[in-house]
């Protein structure tokens, strides 16, 4: 086992109804606050409206920010900096998915920095050593980012997608009620449970021995299998739901690292490649890359996925059965897998390099260089 | 799933050499501390030594509490709140086991409440909203109070030994150097083994349905099968003792009650007695009380026993196999599954009913009435 350090101060209410604890929390950090929303589904569904009478009765004011994108720029945390100053926010809450929340911990840390909050992502201003609280009342399945202290956000102009981490980013309290999930449609539903997926096998895959966090991985991998399924047919399963979302939540909250490295990324630094070129969903562009980034290294990777094969398929399943059952799935849920299915062509394939290069993706342990990447990108033009 | 609440504000550091990055984060606290050892054999091992270096690179000053005793009795704790009263300290430093802990966790809690710590465990004071910041340095595998919000402490006089749990025990940072479990002796060892592997079972058998969860609880008992042969095999054995010592720590530090109620405790209920009559170390007393346990509820177990088998021993194993594997590992390790091993008599059997019955020894899922209890401990006299 490698030396660690285990931390995560994030309180998350988990269940049917956990908004109800909203007011009670959010009156510990202050009168007003700055609420952060996406394209507006949560202002027809309820879940809005449940999050005002909770600070109403609460006795905190606020300000609604509405746009946040999915693959949020850093422009629209800007703005949201700029009202939540102007409205002397004291803090910062949170409803949507993995965009909205990972600009809302943007606008944390912006607040009052006198600079852009590019400029953290770029490491060109000193790290934040606080920001304003923040609270999550989470809709989506995905990206775990409701328990942990990741942002990634991006620049269109330049073609830059970054990924920036500090502990003033880890929100004081999320809210998880599988019921909020239940109207999210079965392509982001399936694509939440791809992000979910590459997050565990992007730790997992590190060449270090950490036995127990080794074997959560497997678990994680099995149950999504299982729950994605039950899920994927009746979206309304709300025990298939709870699963998916406490295994998306448990996929990136520093369980799976503990005593290893930090975990490989070069699946997530090819993607978020994809993301800012095509603006295609985070864990669509995943489904895509993984079975290639896989056969890129088939040979490096054999004891991992072996080890893989055999905790979540059957104790003589090989390797490359693992690697099937992954494909499959994928497949089976109508995640993609090919770049065609994106409508990426093979005539943007330079270009697809340039930003590679651009966002300097080499990966943690299996290292890719122009060649390998090239190798990738055809992969997953194949078939 | 139930509704649940995942919240652990402890940050641990893990392994070679992690003291030091004490003195960084005593620092953070204040400048006057109360260390609390137990009989002294940190004082010989160098490892109080490198708590001092640490403390006075940082700037802060200490007094040394003592003789704290496994079994830790109040009495103790409410002396070692006087001195730190009388010194002004700023926070509690512990260095030793779990009853070092969690009587340092009593002090951090008693400091200024103006009246005896006891009251606190036998709810006759209101419970604390804060208490002076606690660092741990652990010096045995064993209890998991390192990363939790619990505390164990007894009154010898009355025979009551009570739990307790509040967010002002979570230490600030806990400090867990493999190595310094080296010098562990084997039948501690084992102890710590038994414990870790009874916290797993009282929350994997409570009935209810969290996957996550209840997989992750037979990962723990395979890898403290798996590991604690090899350490028994080898004392010294780093790679070993690692898996042991994060084992104990996550097997209740949350994770495994994510989505469950609780847990049952009924078997460390039972155990307190034991501990509380014959002060036998509590690891011990736990091996003795579950195969039994385990047998007066077989009928009602098999569900979780024969999942539980299947997952830590082999797909076609049953709920028996993995009860005669749970006693014939404590057997190997030579910690004790007879209450004749811990030389407590038959005769005594009245005056053990009465004490389950002072201390109010229920279960929280599998319900014991004073028969029951009987029927358990002649099971555990049994053979």
């Amino acid at each position: 086992m490698q030396n660690f350090t285990s931390y995560n101060p994030t309180k998350v209410h988990f269940g049917k109804g956990v908004v109800e604890k909203l007011g009670v929390e959010a009156a510990q950090y202050g009168r007003k606050a700055l609420i952060v929303i996406g394209r507006g589904s949560v202002k027809t569904n309820g879940v809005l409206d449940a999050v005002f009478k909770q600070l109403e009765t609460a006795g905190v004011t606020h300000v609604l920010f509405e746009g946040i994108k999915s693959n949020p720029i850093y422009q629209d945390v800007d703005s949201a900096i700029a009202v939540a100053e102007a409205f002397g926010a004291e803090m910062v809450v949170a409803v949507g998915g993995g965009s909205v929340v990972d600009s809302a911990k943007a606008v944390a840390i912006g607040v009052g920095a006198g600079h852009s909050v590019w400029d953290f992502y770029t490491r060109t201003a000193p790290a934040p050593t606080k920001g304003l609280p923040l609270l999550c009342v989470l809709t989506l399945a995905a990206t775990g980012t409701e328990q942990n202290r990741n942002s990634v956000i991006q620049n269109d102009a330049d073609g830059r997608k970054m990924g920036y981490s500090c502990d003033a980013m880890y929100p004081k309290v999320s809210f998880l009620d599988p019921e909020y999930t239940v109207s999210v449609p079965a392509n982001y539903t399936a694509y939440g449970i791809s992000d979910l997926i590459s997050h565990v096998l992007e730790q997992y895959v590190e060449p270090t021995d950490s036995p127990l966090s080794n074997y959560i991985a497997t678990d994680i991998i099995k149950l999504a299998f299982e729950h994605g399924r039950k899920l994927m047919a009746d979206l309304t399963d709300y025990d298939a739901r709870a699963n998916i979302l406490w295994l998306s939540t448990m996929a990136l909250n520093g369980t799976l690292s503990a005593g290893k490295r930090g975990g490989d990324w070069g699946v997530h630094g090819l993607e978020h490649s994809l993301s800012v070129l095509y603006d295609i969903p985070h864990g669509a562009g995943l489904s895509i890359i993984y079975p290639s980034w896989i056969r890129a290294f088939r040979t490096e990777l054999e004891p991992k996925l072996d080890f893989m094969a055999k905790r979540v398929l059957s104790p003589t399943a090989t390797g490359d059965d693992f690697l099937n059952e992954l494909e499959g799935f994928y497949k089976e849920i109508n995640s993609p897998t090919r770049l065609s299915e994106a409508n990426i062509p093979v005539a943007d394939k330079a270009k697809i390099l340039e930003n590679f290069a651009l966002n300097k993706v080499v990966g943690g342990f299996y290292k890719m260089d122009e060649a390998k990447r090239a190798e990738i990108l055809d992969l997953a033009w194949g078939e």
